[in-house]
């Protein structure tokens, strides 16, 4: 069984026993839930209902199909004027701040005798009363595993599976860096709890569909090359999603096509939210630092993966986001003469 | 440090005396090379070296752009005239037949004074004088991991680089059914050696042509789906190649994009080699064995991967395909009724 080190036994001991003494708990992540987001939601409520307590997820927005499995009934959806009886504890997996869940802020407020965060992303100030917040952690869902050995609840092959698309989403499948020895090492723990990781891979990566592709041909016809090749921008109208018949989540993933570019520094996409809202996603593959270039745009994220939103038209909005993105560029190969080689030179 | 069984220690003690007793090898591997292919030899040319002996590589065809970083001076390209020196050994890896190297038959079987095979397909006989095949095994560079464990060869930064590259790109990035609890456990091993995974993942994956994508875009507007959305089917054309000014191995990869989409069972993809020849590629999401229906095309292959070749035009091919698909899926679901459900009905 892996063994937690006794430095992280003891950083967690406050959250693990606050779970512990809780006999009630809700449930919360951001919105538009990715698989670690759903997948520790699950592998928690799981656990604590299997110790007789009683616990929920709290949702405001749509579970993407694809992770609807996770859902054993754990999910109610509620919005900002719901009302909920007071429980122990209100429990944020994989966020860091309540403007992550705005129709759920009053509930996580005051629904619960005492706050928690338990997260894996950089946050400048703690949320909760309580905060576990590791960095280093590939995905929440690998902390949950360690916080879970560390409460004494056995892990089962619903929580592994849980586990599991967690790990294997927030890595991209164990490729990015974030992926480390510890998170092998865990995962090859889960195989022993007889997770179905076809099953999980068939219905997270094998269930595209044609309106998906359709879509996606419809965005990359459109895709251009700027700054030499060392960048890449593409968008998605309003209209091309009708054209398509898709769902609004089915542009997700075209931002990694566009870093993944021979080249490419940092790959740009904008979604039409609505004729004068304008979702930009950045993603950057070695150097470039794109939340810097989002924040001077009113947006934030992280050194590699960032967004912003622009309240103009499209037209208006792809020269602004391509000319910032421009300078970042030129600033940073001043700073670093020769690092970045663009494939057009 | 990884504990190879005992079982595995004596299965592999024949292979493994014969490469510490051997002062000179040349290296195998099949044509159109694969990461894991490359891989596997990449460490055992890279072992042999560092032990003082004569080792190089034998190639037949051109190394993928992709896979060039693991080629460090070790590959010789020879044909089917090249008359070589004798060495100790020839060692075949990661295939199991003389026809997948027809250039390098003769060299095979006359350079060595003795032939080894190490293998993960599963095979019908034995090819060299000494044969191991595991076929549980995720990928031939697993095997080579504790092989050269049981060698008493100490793995090293390049080696890992080289055994990590067999083992995430023949997995699919630890997503296919090969990868087990031990495929995580020696991977998070490779982590200690120092190996740059952020390096070689953009290697692999991030460094996609804009001309592939372009490619895509015209082989996917014309993608049909068939027998109920069971099946799907697309094809290139060299017509379609000169428009996105894409080479040939650039629509490597859109078979497993046929079969992700949600509820496919099986994905075609043709490719016009010249004009009365056509490549056939299929692959199966979870029930049907392709390699039957392409035998019966004269092809062959693994249960959910296989191919045949079709001496006609593409016009021909195209039919004769869907036919002999569609043949396989009724009587699939003749004799298993309610296991595939048609998404459109």
């Amino acid at each position: 069984m892996w063994k937690v080190s006794e430095e992280i036994r003891e950083r967690m001991q406050a959250v693990s026993e606050a779970l512990k003494a809780a006999e009630s708990v809700y449930i919360f992540s951001h919105i538009v839930a990715d698989g670690d987001a759903l997948g520790s939601c699950a592998a928690l409520c799981r656990a604590m209902r299997r110790a007789g307590k009683k616990a929920d997820i709290l949702f405001e927005d749509d579970i993407p199909d694809n992770l609807k499995f996770l859902d054993r009934g754990y999910v109610r959806f509620v919005d900002e004027d719901t009302q909920l009886e007071k429980r122990d504890l209100c429990v944020a997996l994989d966020c860091s701040s309540t403007s992550r869940f705005p129709k759920r802020e009053h509930l996580f407020r005051s629904a619960g005798e005492k706050t928690v965060c338990i997260d894996h992303h950089i946050s400048r100030q703690d949320m909760a009363d309580l905060n576990y917040v590791d960095s280093t952690a590939s995905a929440t869902a690998e902390i949950m595993y360690e916080l879970l050995l560390v409460m004494g609840e056995e892990p089962d092959r619903e929580i592994g599976e849980a586990i599991y698309t967690g790990i294997a989403t927030d890595t991209g499948n164990f490729q990015y860096t974030n992926t480390t020895k510890k998170t092998h090492l865990i995962t090859a723990e889960l195989y022993d709890l007889g997770i179905d990781t076809k099953k999980i891979n068939v219905i997270l990566y094998q269930s595209v569909r044609p309106q998906k592709l359709r879509l996606r041909n419809l965005i990359l016809d459109e895709m251009e090359m700027f700054c030499g090749g060392l960048a890449s921008i593409a968008w998605v109208t309003l209209e091309m999603y009708r054209e398509a018949d898709a769902k609004v989540d089915e542009s997700d993933g075209i931002n990694a096509v566009l870093r993944d570019i021979r080249g490419v520094e940092i790959g740009v996409f904008l979604r039409e939210k609505h004729k004068d809202e304008i979702k930009v996603g950045m993603r950057s593959k070695e150097y470039l630092d794109v939340s810097e270039i989002c924040a001077g745009m009113g947006g934030g994220g992280h050194r590699h993966a960032a967004g912003c939103t622009l309240h103009c038209t499209l037209p208006e909005a792809i020269p602004r986001v391509k000319d910032a993105v421009e300078k970042a560029l030129s600033a940073f190969q001043a700073e670093n003469p020769g690092l970045l080689k663009s494939p057009e030179e």
